[in-house]
């Protein structure tokens, strides 16, 4: 399964594509999309928008995964990041690919087990689970590379829940 | 020239196209694009982008006017209805239109020359500007309209400037 991950944002959106199989994760692709300060929002959101569609039909990701943001009581911030945000959802409906949200804390647990990792703790935790040497740049790719292997892993609790059902039941312990 | 009004929202979007012709207003079309709350945020959003598609398809508007909305500390309502906005400023580019914005105070200087016009006084100013008898409803296609009339206003303005300077000054009061 290809996932893209997205770390939404209006000046820098951060998009990263993994490959998952069989519980393990390889490095497809990595960047971030930046609109210029000096360009008009309708513009920004074309651009994020068509660079997106670009990226989809290049590496045909079957599902997307976004970071859920929040802002504390600065609704001003939150309502551009939120136009950034529609934008990524549409290029990803638009083209066809399903997308879900987790909030950071569900990334952090997804990936490290704890909901307090720091930084330094995540980007070591991308590292190690793509089998890269070099940590992704600049930070929003990381963060969008983090939504993509979050997906990974709950999808792959989905799966085995899924095959366990068609199975007739949950897999039993043996011994 | 033609011009699209939005009021922007998740579950509401209101719109309304009007055609601008020497100072006088005339009423294309209102209406409201509606998204069920049971609905998934990346369906609602693809339903208000290609819903606005297609309404810009049928009636041709030159140019759209959008209301810029603000949220007392209130992130989580701005996120949400920013995705909508976000999804009708793309609806509006990806078309080929240009989009401007116009902030509740500025919609109702345009409309009343008064800042603090009420619901009741706007609807007013929306029905005589237009020259029909009945208030468009629901409230959502009213504030569309009004945003409509507001850049015909501002538009007007400008048209009237840009041909005086293309004259060679600003017109000068006579006699």
């Amino acid at each position: 399964m290809k996932i893209l991950g997205i770390a939404p944002g209006y000046a820098r959106l951060g998009y990263g594509f993994i490959e998952a199989r069989g519980g393990k994760f390889s490095l497809m692709e990595y960047g971030t999309v930046d609109t210029a300060s000096g360009m008009a929002m309708p513009e920004r959101l074309k651009l994020l928008y068509s660079r997106l569609m670009e990226l989809i039909y290049e590496f045909g990701p079957d599902v997307a995964a976004i970071e859920e943001l929040f802002f504390n009581n600065n609704a001003k911030t939150a309502l551009l990041v939120g136009q950034a945000r529609g934008a990524a959802i549409l290029a990803c409906v638009n083209s066809g690919i399903g997308i879900y949200e987790y909030t950071p804390l569900q990334i952090k647990q997804g990936l490290t087990g704890y909901g307090r990792a720091d930084k330094n703790q995540m980007q070591l935790m991308v590292k190690t689970l793509l089998g890269i040497k070099e940590t992704p740049k600049p930070d929003d790719a990381a963060d969008a590379l983090a939504a993509a292997i979050c997906h990974a892993n709950s999808a792959n609790c989905l799966g085995r829940i899924d095959a366990a059902l068609r199975a007739g039941g949950m897999p039993q312990r043996r011994g």
